[in-house]
C-alpha cells in the first residue's frame, strides 16, 4: 500500500470531478482526501487527490490524459518521497536554523540537500547538522560569473526547490527564469506593504502596529511573485527598527517553514500571480 | 439556475465520491465546491457538495439512494433559504445584540423568527429589530411548566434551531432530546476548561494568560455536547474576573456568530462527540 | 473618591516621574496606574497616571505647571466622563452598527451625541438606538458648502472627537485643520498597503493570505495620520474580493472599536506621526 | 553606563512611586522603563524599573531599604548578565532545539550550562551546541536515588533556573521544594484543560478545535503552578490525535522561550498562584 498525490490543473467543465474520481475508483485507489477548487473567474479547476493503494502510474495518468481536456497538467507524487531543497543564505541564521532543526526533530520532510551562502557565517551551523556548506562568494565576481558559479553547485544538487532563506542579494531574471515556480523566498513585510530595502525601518517610520512576513515564489518583478503564505506579529511603540526586526524573525522563520510544508505536501498550485493551497 | 447544498454521510467505501459526483453530473449538476472527510477510525463518510444548476430533488435523492449503503443520510439544501431559529436569553444583551446587527446588515443570513426571555430584559433590544419578544418567567413555575410554556411557543414558530444565546438556565433532558443536535448554546469558557458556574471567576483564580469561548449543541451531558467552534483572547494579570468577563464577550459573540454562520451554510456533521465542518 | 487621569508630555529628564509622583503623593492621591514612555530618538517623555481620591484640579495642574519644563503638556480628565462623539456615515452599516451596541450594552463607554450620513440610509439604525441622525446630503452642493453644512451641525454637538465610521468622502484640509487629533478614520486595509480606493480589490489581486484594517487619525495626507489600532484576519484562495470585503468587516469594527476604547480611557498620545499607547 | 533592574515587592501604600523614583534620581540614574502593578485584592505592589547609570548597589538597596514596608523584597539585576540555566529533557528534541538554537541566534540571551537527560537520545544534539550533557538514567535507580544523582550534577552547575523541556516524569515535592519559583515546565495543554497524561489525547476525543500549551513554575500541585505563559494554535476535525501532538510543538516551543524570555528579563513576579508579568 502507497499514499500518493494526484494533482490536476485544468480548464473546468461538468463532470470532472466525477470522471477523474471514477477512474482512481476504477484502480482500486482509496481516496484520502479530495480538496478542489475552480477559480470563478478564468474557470481554471484545481484539484489535488490524495489516494491509497496499489499504483501503476503510467496507465493511471494515460487515462486522466484520454479524459482530460487539452492544456491539462496532471502529476502524481509519492506522499513520503522528501523534495530535495538547496537553502541559500547570507548571514542571518535564523530561517536556515530553523528549517535544519525542524528537519532533525521530524517536523519537516525535506531534504536539504546543500547550504549555499554568499558569505561564510552559516558554515558551522549547516555543518552541525552534516549539511554540505558551500561559500560561493559574490566579491570580486560579476553578477553574471556569481549566478554561473551558483547555477554550476546547484546544477550538481539537482533540487526540486531553491530556499532562498534570508539570501540578501537580488538574482537576476536569467536565474530566476531557470526555476520558474520553484524558488520560495521569505521577504521580512507583509507585502505589499514595504516593499523593497529596509522593510522594518519603514514599518517602524509608519508607526504600524502589526508587522509581517511573506512567504513567496520569486519571479522577475521585486518581491511581487505568488504569495504562499503570511504571518503576522503585534508591535507597539515600545519597538525599536531593531526590536521590530528581531520579533521579525519569529514570523519570518514560521511563514517561511509553513510555506515549505505546503510545499512537500503538494499542496501549492500557481495560478497566475496567486496560489491556490489545496 | 438554483444552488443547492448536498449533505452525504454514510460508511465510506471505495469509489463513493465518484459515484456521488457522477449522478451530479448525470443531472447536469455543476459542482461549485466539494470537501468530504473520512474518520480514519470509524471509517464514517461526509460529504459537503455545493451544485449549481436545475433541480429534480426527488429523483436526485432516490438515485444517491440506490447507490448508497444502508444506514445512509443524505439531504439536499437551498443555499439560499434561511434557517429560522429562535433565540433563547437572559439579561444580557451582547450576544443577541451580535447576532440581530449581523443579520441587520447582512453578514448573517439568518432569519430570526421569535426571542424568547426567561426575564424581560432583552424586550426592547429584539423589538428595535421588529422581532417578537417573549417573556416566559421562570420564577414560580415548575421546571417543567416553564419548559412547556417554552416548548409551546416554540412549536409555534417551527424553528430549525434553537440558540441559547447567554440562556441561564439548564435545560432538562426531556426537553434537550426534543431538539436533537439543534440547539446551539454559547459557553463562556474554552471548553473543557472551567465547565460549569462562574468560568471567569476560575479562569482569573488559575491566572490565565487566554481566556476564551465555545459554541456547541447541547446534548444531555452539561458542557459537553459536540464543540463547533472556540476562539480565545489573551488577558493579564491586570483583568480582573470582570474584566475577563468583558473582555470574553466580544469571543462569545464571535464563537457563537461563526457557529450560526456554520450552521446557516449546511457546513457542520455531527461525528459521536464531535463535529465535522465541511 | 474620584478617579481621574493625568496626561503628561514633555522634553524628558532626569527625576520627572519622582517629581510627578510626589505631587501626587503631596496630594494624598493613589496612583492605580502608571505609565510611562520616553521616546529614544527624540527625547520626548510621555506618561499616564490613573490617580484616585479628592481632586484639587487647579492646585495640582498649576503645581505641575512649576516643575514641567516649557513647552510641556499636561491634562487631567475624569475617568468615568464620557467622550462626546459624533459618527459619521456614508451607507455601510457594520461599524455604526457595531458602536451603537456596545455602547448599548456598555461595552464601550461614548457619549454618541449624533450621527450624520451623507446618504439617508443608517437613519433607522440611528434612530433604533434613540440618537439623532441627520441626513447632509452632498449632492447638488460644492464640497465646501457640504462641508459648511456638516460642520454647523458638528458645531452645534460640541464633540471631543469625530469617528468616521465608513464614511466614504475625502474631508479638505480646512476642514480636517479644525479638528486636529481629533478625527478618527476606520480604512479598509493593514496601512501602507493598499492605499487609496477599492482596497480589498487590490487585495484579492494580489493574493493577500492576510487582510486588515486600520484606525487612524486624520490628517491630510490620504490614509497616512498616526495609526491607533490595526487588525487582520485570515483569508484564501476561495475568498473573492466581496467575500475579503464581508470578512474585513469584522476586522474593521473590530479594530475601529478598540481605537474608540482607547480614546475613551485617554491612552492615545499623538508622537510624530505616530501613536504611544499608555 | 550600566543597565541594571530594580524589583520590588511589598505591601501597597501612597507614594510608593514617589519614594522609589526619587532615590534613583538622587542616584542620577535615568529611568528608561518603570511598570508597576497593585493587586487590587491583598494590596501587594510590584514593580520593575530598568535603570541607566552608574550603580552603587548597595546604598541604592540600602536607602530603599529606609522607605519600603518590613516585608519588602527588592533587587538588583544586571540587565546583561545571562540567567544560567540547566535544561532537562527526555527524548523529544523540539523544545530544546528551539531554545538551543535562539542562544545561538542571539534571540534569547540565557547562558545554557548543560542539559541532563534521563535518557541519552538528545546528547547529540546538546554537544553540536557544545553544551554538555549528562545522561542520568532513571531505570535501576529509586526515585530518590535518581533525584539525589541529578541534584548533585544541577548542584555542580549552580544554575538559576531548571527548565523543563519536554522531561516526562514527575519530580518529588522534596526536590521541588528545593527550587521554589525557579523550576519553569512547559506542559503541553492549555491549562487547566487537560491537566495530567496524554492531554493531546484527551483534546482529540473531546474534539476541541483549539490546542494550547502553558509555561508555568513547578510547585507541588500537579500542573498546578503559577503560569507564565500559554500560547494556542487551530486545529480541525482532520487532525488525529498524533496531528495535534505534531501541532502541538510549535506553540509549546514558542510558550516555553516567551518565557524564558520574560525570565531573562526580570519580568516575572509570582504572586501567590499567578503570575505578575512587567
Amino acid at each position: 500500500m502507497e499514499r500518493k498525490i494526484l494533482r490536476t490543473e485544468c480548464p473546468d467543465s461538468k463532470g470532472l470531478i466525477a470522471q477523474i474520481t471514477s477512474i482512481c475508483f476504477q484502480h482500486q485507489l482509496n481516496i484520502i482526501r479530495n480538496t478542489e477548487y475552480v477559480d470563478p473567474v478564468s474557470g481554471q479547476f484545481y484539484m489535488r487527490t490524495e489516494l491509497e493503494g496499489q499504483f501503476d502510474d503510467d496507465r493511471l495518468l494515460s487515462e486522466l490524459d484520454f479524459i482530460l481536456p487539452a492544456g491539462s497538467e496532471r502529476s502524481l507524487h509519492s506522499a513520503t518521497k522528501r523534495k530535495r531543497v538547496v537553502i541559500l543564505v547570507t548571514k542571518e541564521s535564523h530561517c536556515l536554523g530553523d528549517i535544519l532543526m525542524k528537519v532533525f526533530d521530524g517536523s519537516l520532510q525535506l531534504d536539504i540537500v546543500a547550504v549555499l551562502g554568499n558569505y561564510n557565517d552559516l558554515a558551522g551551523l549547516a555543518e552541525r547538522f552534516s549539511i554540505p556548506f558551500h561559500h560561493i562568494c559574490h566579491q570580486q565576481l560579476s553578477r553574471q560569473a556569481h549566478e554561473q558559479a551558483m547555477l554550476e553547485l546547484i546544477e550538481h544538487y539537482a533540487p526540486d526547490y531553491l530556499v532562498l532563506a534570508k539570501f540578501m542579494r537580488i538574482l537576476t531574471p536569467d536565474f530566476v527564469g531557470r526555476f520558474p515556480e520553484r524558488i520560495i523566498n521569505i521577504h521580512h513585510s507583509f507585502l505589499p506593504a514595504f516593499i523593497g530595502a529596509k522593510p522594518y525601518q519603514q514599518a517602524f517610520e509608519r508607526g504600524v502596529k502589526i508587522i509581517g512576513a511573506t512567504a513567496h515564489f520569486v519571479n522577475n518583478e521585486l518581491d511581487e511573485g505568488p504569495i504562499i503564505e503570511q504571518m503576522v506579529s503585534r508591535v507597539d511603540h515600545n519597538y525599536s527598527a531593531q526590536d521590530m526586526a528581531k520579533a521579525g524573525r519569529d514570523v519570518e522563520k514560521a511563514a517561511l517553514s509553513r510555506a515549505l510544508q505546503l510545499i512537500q505536501e503538494d499542496r501549492v498550485f500557481v495560478h497566475g500571480n496567486k496560489t491556490v493551497l489545496l
